[in-house]
């Protein structure tokens, strides 16, 4: 039942890297609205933003054992990706983890419980995106696995998907859609510049987008306030 | 049924600036202990602080469609005020509403709901408080009104009331009573500036504020602790 | 019922002081998972670490003028730990009881309920570990006790326990065990820094932990992704 | 600043009980989806149903002394509704409070707070929403006001106006739209029987409402599940 | 995107009948404790126990529109198990919608999600697991999916999977396991029927499952109080 | 450091039951409004009362190898009490576990945690008071303390402590104190009988407590409502 999947294949880091203009909120939309991770995960400092590919770990309760296991899997350009098989907000991680995925060039973590540390993981920039800080730590009893399909933060991440996080959460896309996501990004993101230059200098949504006609067809009335 | 009232009386800008030394925590205090909203809404960064006059957002669950509507009605030294119809965390606002906003001197957003984009809305300062961040879309199908009286956060707000927020929270002030909870602010900040030097300089509250006598009639009493 | 208990005995300054380069989870760790306070209590603002002697002080909801016969017990070096005698998230604590803690040397505020005027107390640099930031106002009405033993956040601290803070928590030491617990974190530190440079330089936790053998014992297996 | 306002006109009794047949949900879908409290107030045992006129009650935290000051306020077919001026969830009412409402003829209590006693309260049938069942007390040291307008779990509440509380929450009608609900109410009701009958018979919803049409045009697809 | 699927192959209603004797903990230990949904669904009324195969709902926010397509796609014996795409308590799922339901021989809905009419829907025996009680209605404006598989509480839910609801909360089995766990769940409770019957005569846990040892070894001392 | 203390002193068979006519509440006021458990431990079924002798369990997070050891400890009379060293819902706690300590005459359990197999336990009317409900299952690898002081829902907890809980929570009353407090109870059920004679027959509390003058002195203003 326990198992360690190893060398799944991982979305082409050039990829990952083209990522880097499009915050979550764009990618997220560019594909539709999905993948998107529960908002009670917190990045643990502001100003991070990372994009790579997913080494998942399934994990007993306040039982961190299998972050070591999972250390030994990432490459450069990964993003470990871990939940708790039951609700947990014990600290799993904290600087000396941190700093051996940072050796093995790992870009941050995302994890469904807690997180410690946190003075020395900023200090160090390696950002962490979690549910809780805490100091409390775990044991090493209990197996779980790496690299198989879990469930974080309600969403379904797969070994090898598109992980990218930023100040406003974290979206997964999936290995095959990844290069579609990107164009759909670009696009997206292109477009929002030139609606962004029109309203920074003073057109109203309303006429950008022609909402008016819409909003008068389903009942919206204007009225001026009576004085009071 | 969904309306969108214009031209609703506004505090005073004068009257608004004038409360820039004074914080949230101050001002509740003027008026009386009353107007504060829930602390679950949080400053998307710290270190911001706004005071003006109420344009409101009647908004329904997941769908952002009134707030273009609300852009239009909207004033420099405005604040908009949100809530939608049933509890959601949903990301309504982002950078290109902000921009909009912003172009239109708007000072910042209270959101019952989410907001995203947050490191785009921190670069360019514009404040938000908000209950959650959340990359999360919302759609535009469904109608809500603008100018009308809502309860944001357990408050009450009109159209045109004063709305202050800092890294306290937020609170409102009738626009009839605007007046006087300014001279009040400056009159408790007067006091406070006296008691903050005596305080520094050592001396006790207990001594200042006369306290000793009432606490012993209450039945207060002192215990040296015996060695154990 | 209502006591105010002086003089307790307090842990040696210059042992709370030794516990400068020792993080709360390090301590904790050291301590054997034992003593730390529940993590709903958070930092105001980031990068505080204090270490101390605590005062206690059991007060009554949404009621704070048990703060003011506190800062009367407290000497320099203290650190003042709060905790309602039913749950409140009202803002007990603000720039005033700041000032006054502060010219007695007190080193921060540990409270299990709301705290106000934090703009004022990170520019002073005075560190809360707090509830809830929240600027509803509290009565003084009602007595409490002052250096009795109190359960703040799911731990029971007594007066003149050791009290460390930092970005990860509170952790509390009882006075006769602070020695030991210091010597222990140093322990537990030069063997980190060990740990810390092999990780930095690419070895594995699971080889200098000498894992593989017990997870393979518990049957864990590993297998090469299938293409898929 | 504190009152009690005496004497404030109230819905029919009779109004008040034509909505017996009618629930909440009902009730909230008649008006337009407005005035729904929040959800996490729940009744204190399951099957209790009430409407009645609200004599409302602004309450400090942790303190109760205002309900007596209500109770004199309550008539026959009144229900009390009860907001504290900041989050609190210590258990303001009881079993003698109960009492005392039952020999006036009031029908229950709507509380953004604690409740206790809720063993005797189902034994006597009085029936309360709360946000919370607690035994802890409040002291009797602050005043309050009766009878102005309150905001309760999200709802402003004002004297008089009708409160109608099921198994699904509860919901507030103004005075002045009672009977116009009521009317709608009864049309809504009438409406869905037909429409359970049909339900009930095998219809099903997509033609009864005639929505096909209108999904297809959104673009619903259907496929066969493909083997897998 | 969005897209109903037809006829997904379901568990045999045999196998899913078979179920009744096992309750979800048995189950969820039998298939090694995987499958369990988040314990924040709640079953609407004490006493209700369902076995059958899920029709899967991805559902927009406060959007109850798909409900009505997928009641289409049940048969006797399933279960609706619906999760909306951002997080809502919105009141989803009534009466009416249960009538409808029921006609088809559907077995009961869980819902990660808020429901309503719970006193009807107890009166006729249609069993609701799910995430809030409230009466705040729904639009019908925005497309979802049926019969894809959806994250619901945290676990992955494919159409046609054994789905098993309780007291104890939900807990999802593959189809394809279905038959495996239901022999290793009648295997546990034969198993458990003789240890509890030799607890129930007074025999030890320790002594039955032969702890002591085990204990010992862990290093577990026993000492006799000392009297204080 | 993991340690079961044998033989502590209990409360009295005789005195804990003389408290079954008093509930939660009463206890809790007769004792100066301590020793409450927090509000968040719920009762699994309405309607069960205990009062009897703790017999305390601290327990590693999911882990429930303790409560085997615990068992071994209980007297008839006892109440189990179980906090887990960091928060954790997972279900500790069965039916397995309820006929063993039924069959010790063991009263109930008081866990901050979770519960399983709640029908079930129903059924056998063992109540439990727990955290949430969760099928959710422990390992059994970590050791923890079996009749060591324990914070419990943010109570100190000592073993043979008098523990009360019935439908609005659980007071713990020190086995010193159990005496006195029965007696302060009786004489509070006493005096409140004549209390809710007066009420029932109409009287009012503002009367009966004479607070007419005292809420004059402070401030509070009778008017009637003007028509509006």
């Amino acid at each position: 039942m326990n198992v360690v999947i190893t060398d799944p294949p991982r979305v082409a880091r050039r990829t990952a890297e083209a990522f880097a203009p499009y915050g979550v909120a764009t990618v997220h939309e560019a594909q539709g609205r999905t993948g998107l991770l529960a908002s009670y995960l917190r990045p643990i400092y502001p100003g991070a933003k990372i994009a790579g590919s997913a080494v998942t770990v399934s994990i007993p309760p306040a039982d961190n054992w299998m972050l070591h296991v999972a250390v030994e899997q990432c490459q450069p350009g990964d993003v470990l990706v871990v939940a708790p098989t039951s609700p947990c907000d014990t600290g799993y991680f904290g600087e000396l983890l941190a700093c051996s995925l940072a050796a093995r060039g790992v870009l941050g973590l995302v994890i469904e419980a807690g997180c410690r540390d946190v003075a020395a993981l900023t200090g160090m920039r390696f950002p962490v995106w979690s549910r809780a800080v805490s100091a409390q730590g775990t044991v090493k009893e209990t197996l779980g696995s790496v690299n198989v399909p879990i469930v974080c933060a309600g969403q379904l991440v797969h070994p090898g998907d598109l992980v990218i996080a930023d100040d406003d959460g974290i979206v997964v896309v999936s290995r095959a859609a990844a290069e579609e996501v990107l164009r759909k990004s670009e696009a997206r993101e292109r477009k929002e510049e030139g609606t962004r230059a029109r309203l920074q200098a003073g057109e109203l949504g309303l006429d950008i987008y022609g909402m008016r006609e819409k909003l008068a067809e389903k009942g919206l009335t204007y009225r001026r306030m009576a004085e009071g």
